[in-house]
């Protein structure tokens, strides 16, 4: 058995404390996870926790989950009282660890030859970009880059909101967005901008279209993305309103668009020919 | 001009402050909704505002707005520090109208020969089911019905995700969820519950089945519904995951169902057969 941590107030706690404010998780690198799912996520992937806390109603709720974690980073049991002042929730689940920044270099995304990436443009709410980033896991999406002035993936309401995403594919941080769109397209991917304006709609793209290996640009509300942005992309395509509303939210905008590309993935690979706009298909 | 209301107390503020609580917004059978796009659609859709708050700011801003308001309900100008008492928000909008229930009968949702409704069972949270209902409103949804212990369509947080569309297009609330279910299939409707756990995926689905009159049933977070839930479905789909989320969050699982369904209407209506089980298309 690990050995249990004394309940006092740990070394670590005012260092784990200041990680709810942006400018101290830049300057340390470090960030923090709450909750079974995103610990269990952390610890699953390359190695990113750095300390876990720990109540003892977590400890004993989730023992083996602490007893991994034990094996390679310390464990500090904290009172109910001193996790509420860490965790940034109403109903703290107990568990709450220190992680050491994912985020990948572009190339690095680039390298995998990516079939579907997510281009996040000045997305500004932390909890719209984790549902972004957890729908774009599920649509088996290769990375997802916060561009510029995009909220920052490591804030606690885009982890929460992630549901644990965060830990399942690169992200990509602090990129100006016209150099990573610039390189997205040299490495021979479509670019699309989804925009509530535009006159192409999503149901217009066909699995050709739809199949290309692609980069979804979204901005804070995925509709009217600003026109020197919109410039970057190859084409803006909206989400078809089929009713009386004005717009789609992002996430709900995110969900359609990159579910379109998804499927149309997993119907075929199209392969782009070099020297002509014609393409061929590969049953996948 | 219309009359200028005075900027003291005026008599209806405590009534309206009340309608924060479910148990006045029942018994009285009125909300309230903020901001000027929800102003906006309350009043162009069937007389819905009995009154309209505002601030001098609010009024100068939305001078058209107000007058056409001030044309059939009575409008009370008051301070920013009554309008931030009454406002649910951080950030009041200035634009506060006390509403009329707006909700229907089943029966006026199934006399309408709908092709697309949504059912939310179980339902909990006001954020997701107003964007639900907004994304529902995008889709061309005919009614969104709120069964059983679903969220009160009315509370604050579910009228101001939905962004206008409450007054877009039918709502039902406290249908018992089998009856909803019972009297949207006698009115042939193919009924499908989005789970996670299906073995069926929503992909599998060609456009004869997402084609058909369908009533699309969402639970709490769009995964996992109870079993007694699901049996009442005609098939439990699942969206399917490309990647590595345990699952999709509810407004974005909703947003990739109802959307699979409204570009199979947009492309064709499949006349079901009744007396066999195929089906013909008409192009639309």
């Amino acid at each position: 058995l690990p050995p249990r941590a004394n309940t006092g107030r740990p070394p670590g706690l005012t260092r784990a404390r200041q990680l709810a404010k942006r400018s101290h998780r830049e300057r340390t690198r470090l960030f923090l996870a709450e909750g079974p799912q995103a610990v269990r996520e952390a610890l699953a992937g390359r190695p990113a926790i750095t300390e876990l806390f720990v109540t003892a109603t977590a400890r004993a709720r989730h023992a083996q989950l602490v007893d991994a974690a034990a094996a390679s980073v310390a464990v500090h049991e904290i009172s109910g009282e001193l996790m509420a002042e860490l965790a940034q929730t109403v109903t703290p689940q107990g568990l709450l660890a220190v992680c050491r920044f994912i985020d990948v270099p572009l190339a690095d995304v680039v390298g995998t030859s990516p079939r579907l990436v997510v281009v996040l443009a000045n997305v500004r709410d932390p909890g719209n970009a984790g549902t972004v980033l957890r729908t774009a896991d599920a649509a088996g999406a290769d990375g997802v880059i916060f561009a510029d002035a995009s909220v920052d993936p490591y804030n606690s309401k885009c982890v929460r909101s992630s549901a644990g995403s965060l830990f399942h594919l690169p992200i990509v941080t602090g990129a100006p967005l016209a150099d990573a769109i610039a390189t997205l397209r040299d490495a021979g991917l479509a670019v699309l901008a989804a925009d509530g304006s535009a006159s192409l709609s999503l149901d217009q793209l066909g699995d050709a279209r739809l199949g290309l290996p692609t980069a979804w640009m979204f901005g804070n509300e995925a509709w009217g993305l600003p026109s020197d942005l919109l410039e970057l992309a190859d084409e803006p395509v909206a989400v078809p309103i089929y009713g009386r509303a004005e717009s789609l939210n992002l996430a709900a905008a995110a969900a359609v668009c990159l579910y379109a590309s998804a499927r149309a993935h997993a119907r075929g690979v199209p392969q782009r020919s070099s020297d002509t706009l014609g393409f061929g298909y590969v049953a996948s």
